[in-house]
């Protein structure tokens, strides 16, 4: 079976089978069917336990074969040793992927967990099957109603168009819950966990034709096989954008790494260097991660890097021209004609430069959008940054309205505190306007979009 | 008169006089006296407007003479030219202070802009008054429930110990509102505009005496005095550490800031290392500003930079490990009595090194305060990280606990996705425990307690 289609049933299951199901609610197999089941998965559920006959209302087997339909997707929560029978038994049934919660492994740098690996691993590819994780937190499909995660936590996060693959269950709560706090709906998700027979370089191909899929976002510790995943990432990235995030950069953190997915982590530098040669857009910290994912999320790459700020308020104008220096973008000079219409609608005191001060007539929903459109017109401008605290419904509009004209990325830096302009936001959003609380990380956020257009040119 | 007494009659004013309060809502004096009003303000309130009589239920006075009773604190809000005689007119009040809103002072980079402002100056400094602005946000007291400014939604933030002064009025939105939303409450906020004959210096030592205050924090654009600044400065972190933040930091954006208040920027590596050596914690962004201001308003200062992490999940721990590395925090080395210890507590198949791994025992109380107990004992430990995805009554329990016995710092990395335990963060902020929603923003706020601790023993 090819890959894609093995990770297409494994995405989208018809029937899941959860081996060691409890009825004991502190357990992992008990909150891997609470899981499942509150995400309204659609499937059949067949909980695995010989020793129940029912959980939550629904029949429980005594084994993997004793199940009598087909199985595409098996959770597997019980201990480490155990769990040889099972996966063998998998392959048995026919099962095309295994999330193997499970940890023991070679993550534990003992000699017994490596064995226990590799057994995993050999009998797997034998069957032709796929193991997620071991030591995983799962497999997520939000619009499919799929958690097979042991956390129910997964069930709040919104579908979407970013796809995240993650070396940590840890990690992947707290980006993908970041994420979703900033309005980015998630595509799948999966931890890959010690990676004992599935890799990012074999699951990257999947998301490059997943049509639900727009952006990939990666946390990755140790690779074993570096190259692979970087030949891969280079033709990945004419189709879609690439956001990594390397954890396990010092000497000091790279005992944490090895204890943590049985992976050496190598040097963080070289990591970086090649990731961005890759074609990868290489980030510094998980706020950098979200911020680039959200642009890419929401809007087009920019085909250059001369940005135009429009501000309600002149002091986050300056923070924005900072941090856009301080990323390789650069402030547009704008042209005489566009100077020259800014002039019929900015303030007489205020001088017309970029970035451009909109002052207090943000109320004015058709100075806005002229001025709005006076930048976008403007062939020396590449893409918009548009910033306001306490920012107007008149302005909210007049940015969607453009955003429809004109197919130069826009940006947007609003203040939320409070419940404040929340619909504003909202409306925004919806309209496919990324916005951002703070100057900083509107900058970032374009940013993204501008490397993201560099790496379109750069591979032709 | 003292300035500190001075500025006490400005940041707690018995009776408030606003000019240019109007009917028309949208118009800068209807928003301020709505601010005043809204806050709750205890004292005297004295609209004036020649044109009406009544407003909000309010005798309306035609001019500052007019009023009857004291006044501390004028806000203006009427056009540039019109203040000059308003100014004078406060000076022969006796008021202590006025907070300018009004623009179109020097920041227009006009002469005629200069010769109001220097007009201004003069009246102020001969009848010895201070002039807040011109140009500004104005001036914020939550304890006293005052809020001079043109803005209502200053009037959500939070009482609290952190001081904040701000050249940029709309920087003063985005900032003390992610402040508020980190649940880091404001003491005093003061926005200094084109600050006439106001400036961050003389505002310094008054924060410095001022009970309220623990921590200040500035966003800071151009310097005509940063000498004045820097030696103030000196001495006031001996008592409070000082959070600053340069905006208008390249050549592009100098223009900018020049046209915003009226000075010129200068090189920003200039001013960051200048700052430090002044003893105070220059940040590179807000979300930097943001996170260690909550520490340090939270937690005292580290005696040392050697750091245990507690994490529930491996991924998270390696994280904070890289973020401490990269900002000179080194990972303590466990002594072998608390490796002892911790071997005790610490599932079998898991190694004891620091990072700990608390995995599956962080829903057992004593457990978790056992662990993190030998970790504080341990005398090479300077500070210590918590964290952990989905933690427990029991996790935070333990940590307030040990909090009260032990006086090393303690940062709790905890998300709270989708108000999953938001009680528990609750519980740990009203117990002075700062949580950060990601690994590396805890470990940027232990940083900032890290390095208040190397500027205080370097100061002697």
């Amino acid at each position: 079976m090819e890959l894609v289609e093995q990770l297409n049933h494994i995405f989208y299951p018809r029937a899941i089978a959860i081996v060691g199901a409890s009825n004991s609610p502190e357990k992992v197999g008990a909150m891997c069917l609470q899981s499942v089941v509150e995400a309204g998965f659609g499937g059949e559920v067949y909980p695995v336990n010989p020793a129940l006959s029912e959980l939550r209302g629904l029949r429980v087997y005594p084994s993997i074969s004793a199940i009598p339909g087909e199985v595409d997707l098996a959770i597997i929560a019980i201990p480490a040793p155990l769990t040889i029978a099972t996966i063998e038994e998998c392959v048995s049934k026919g099962i095309k992927g295994v999330v193997v919660i499970t940890g023991g492994f070679s993550e534990t740098g003992t000699e017994v967990g490596a064995d226990l690996q590799a057994k995993i691993r050999h009998i797997a590819e034998q069957g032709g099957m796929k193991v997620i994780g071991p030591n995983t937190m799962g497999v997520v499909n939000p619009s499919f109603n799929l958690n097979a995660t042991f956390s129910p936590v997964f069930n709040s996060i919104k579908a979407g168009n970013t796809a995240f693959l993650v070396q940590s269950g840890g990690m992947s709560g707290y980006i993908s819950y970041t994420l979703a706090d900033h309005n980015v709906g998630i595509s799948k998700l999966m931890g890959l966990g010690n990676r004992c027979n599935l890799d990012f370089h074999e699951v990257l191909p999947y998301l490059a034709q997943d049509e639900e899929t727009k952006v990939i976002v990666m946390y990755v510790e140790g690779l074993e096989q570096p190259k692979q995943l970087l030949t891969v990432a280079r033709e990945v990235v004419r189709r879609k954008p690439i956001v990594v995030y390397k954890g396990g950069r010092g000497e000091e953190s790279n005992r944490a790494t090895l204890s943590h997915t049985g992976a050496l982590a190598g040097k963080y530098e070289f990591y970086r260097a090649a990731f961005a040669q890759a074609g990868m857009i290489a980030v510094d910290s998980i706020t950098e991660l979200v911020d680039t994912a959200k642009a890419l999320a929401f809007q087009p790459p920019a085909s250059g890097n001369r940005v135009a700020i429009l501000s309600v308020q002149a002091g986050p104008a300056i923070v924005i021209a900072d941090k856009c220096r301080e990323r390789g973008l650069r402030l547009a000079e704008l042209s005489p004609v566009t100077k020259r219409k800014l002039r019929q609608l900015i303030l007489p005191l205020h001088p017309v430069d970029n970035p451009v001060d909109m002052a207090w007539q943000y109320d004015k929903s058709d100075t806005c959008r002229a001025m709005l459109e006076a930048a976008l017109e403007d062939d020396g401008v590449d893409a918009l940054i548009v910033a306001a605290v306490g920012y107007t419904e008149e302005l909210s509009r007049a940015v969607i309205d453009v955003r429809q004209c004109y197919p130069k990325p826009i940006i947007a830096c609003f203040s939320t505190f409070d419940g404040l302009n929340r619909d504003h936001q909202q409306a925004l959003e919806e309209n496919h306007i990324p916005t951002y609380p703070l100057p900083e990380r509107a900058a970032t956020g374009l940013a993204g979009l501008v490397r993201y257009g560099e790496i379109l040119t750069a591979l032709g």
